[in-house]
């Protein structure tokens, strides 16, 4: 085979579209596509629609698909390791859909499957915010709190499971409950779903003026946008709520920083784009603020730097590596 | 060289007691030592005891100082990886002493530094309840509560510090301090020394009539057989801190799962050994009520299988993985 003609594909599975992308060996995009997912068509539909995005995105490689080396795909939810399974997938509507399988079947390929953040703090570690770090973790906040973690290299994995499920770490006793039903977690104060949930009873009590303008009480028209928006134009209610959010997300830095010593931590996804300053700072000071005293200043606190692509860079350059280790 | 002749040690320095002891490549022991720290007495004290245990361990072997190829050590607190510095070890008194490059000098041979309970799950990891895990983690409740994670053969570190800080996750806001002065941590309400402190309440408040015949309320005299035979023979309220102390590891175990996603998580130290059913048991139960269905019995739990040993067999295995590894 030509050395030079081989490349690898990273995909993005999310819950609203989906994102390809053609790689070569020194990570030049060779081609792109993108897709709306309609996840209420269901699974076999959704399916269909990434086998045709791939192979859109061969056709526009201008290579052959024998010299498609790899797929890597990023999948919002834990994944059996062992099965190449999606256990379970909630907006995505997905239960036990075993995707690395149909996908190696249909492109002759090796595919692997990793969380979505776990690609996305991998692509940061690749070409990002992450760059070099010996070790990096990721929390991006969105329908729920997504995390990840790169270790020496590596990203971290149990031997069944995918891991650093950080939305669910449980903080407190209380409270409205997480979409897993469970009460107290990262997930229930920081993720943009509950700040939007919040934003929009600030416009139902009439504190919010700007935002009520901008998009009523509606959550599905509270868009990150929105709420940078609506901070900016003096809606001093909806900054609270993002300030208590990020010092959440500071609380779960902490237990982050005593459990894995990270020497960044990278935030990301479109409310932390849109906010950056904000998270950034709020939550590094809360963690610097109660930590251990050996370990404070001892990581840093960044944002992402690849916005969309994050997750399809990351997931081409995991699955090389899965390949190279093969090898 | 001859071959047959290398030998390395490995050392548990504890707030009470030191413990040395020589290893062939075999992980047969060739000879052991074993002192009381006497913290008291200051750091300069202490490192001339360390010196004087590791040199008879090494007669003790019957091989030449030549033939020994590197000292590892388990220490009470978190290290600096970068310069071989014991930052902080509050059961010591010790603050930044430059443990490693004492040693070094004194013995010239390789000296690694990692954390007491890194060193213990990492001799469980080799030689006990987690023999052959892909990844394993140790809760080991003492006067603090010390964690520890193997994954993939690996002691889990980052770069400048020494991770798997459990006792100091934040959990809960208010209540009492633990021993840095955090509110809400698996310290305040896991470690032995906040129960027996809770014990001795209960002494005086009249509601553990065995304890207090045996020991009253004095905490130095509640010790970990103390407390089984307290339970063994009727007081309720002593079970009663007990059981909610291994909920709290239960708790512990939920976010560590969620993050880490280990095979087994292995519960050490006196306190379990001496009431090791109960421990296991209840917090096995919180956990799999507690962590998303998808990790819903992907972990075993067990007690540790090496008692005292855990700590100088893991340190030893360490020290020759590092070697292996520089060669």
């Amino acid at each position: 085979m030509n050395q030079s003609k081989k490349f690898w594909i990273g995909f993005d599975l999310g819950g609203t579209k989906m994102l390809s992308a053609a790689y070569d060996s020194e990570m030049k995009q060779l081609g792109r596509e993108k897709k709306r997912t309609r996840a209420s068509e269901g699974a076999d539909a959704i399916v269909e629609r990434i086998i045709d995005a791939i192979s859109k995105t061969i056709d526009k490689s201008e290579r052959g698909q024998g010299d498609l080396l790899g797929i890597g795909i990023g999948v919002p939810g834990p994944i059996d390791l062992e099965t190449g399974t999606v256990i379970e997938a909630p907006n995505l509507g997905w239960k036990n859909v075993r995707l690395q399988k149909i996908l190696e079947d249909k492109f002759d390929t090796r595919v692997v499957l990793c969380n979505d953040v776990d690609a996305g703090i991998y692509g940061e570690y690749v070409a990002g915010a992450a760059k070099g770090a010996y070790s990096a973790v990721g929390i991006f906040p969105g329908t729920g709190v997504g995390g990840g973690c790169v270790l020496n290299g590596q990203i971290l994995q149990g031997k069944r499971r995918t891991a650093m499920e950080v939305g669910h770490i449980p903080f407190y006793s209380g409270g409205p409950l997480d979409g897993a039903g469970n009460e107290g977690t990262l997930e229930c104060v920081a993720s943009r779903l509950a700040i939007s949930a919040g934003a929009a009873q600030a416009v139902f009590r009439g504190t919010a003026p700007y935002l009520k303008k901008e998009a009523g009480s509606d959550l599905s028209e509270i868009r990150s946008g929105t709420l940078a928006n609506s901070i900016k134009n003096g809606d001093k209610s909806v900054e609270r709520l993002v300030r208590h959010s990020a010092e959440y997300i500071g609380k779960a830095m902490v237990t982050l920083i005593h459990i894995l010593s990270p020497e960044v931590i990278v935030l990301g996804g479109g409310l932390v784009e849109a906010i950056p300053d904000l998270f950034v700072n709020e939550s590094r000071a809360y963690a610097n603020e109660h930590v251990l005293s050996s370990y404070r200043d001892t990581f840093d606190v960044a944002a992402a730097e690849l916005g969309d692509d994050s997750t399809i860079i990351g997931a081409a350059a995991w699955i090389m590596k899965v390949c190279e280790k093969a090898n």
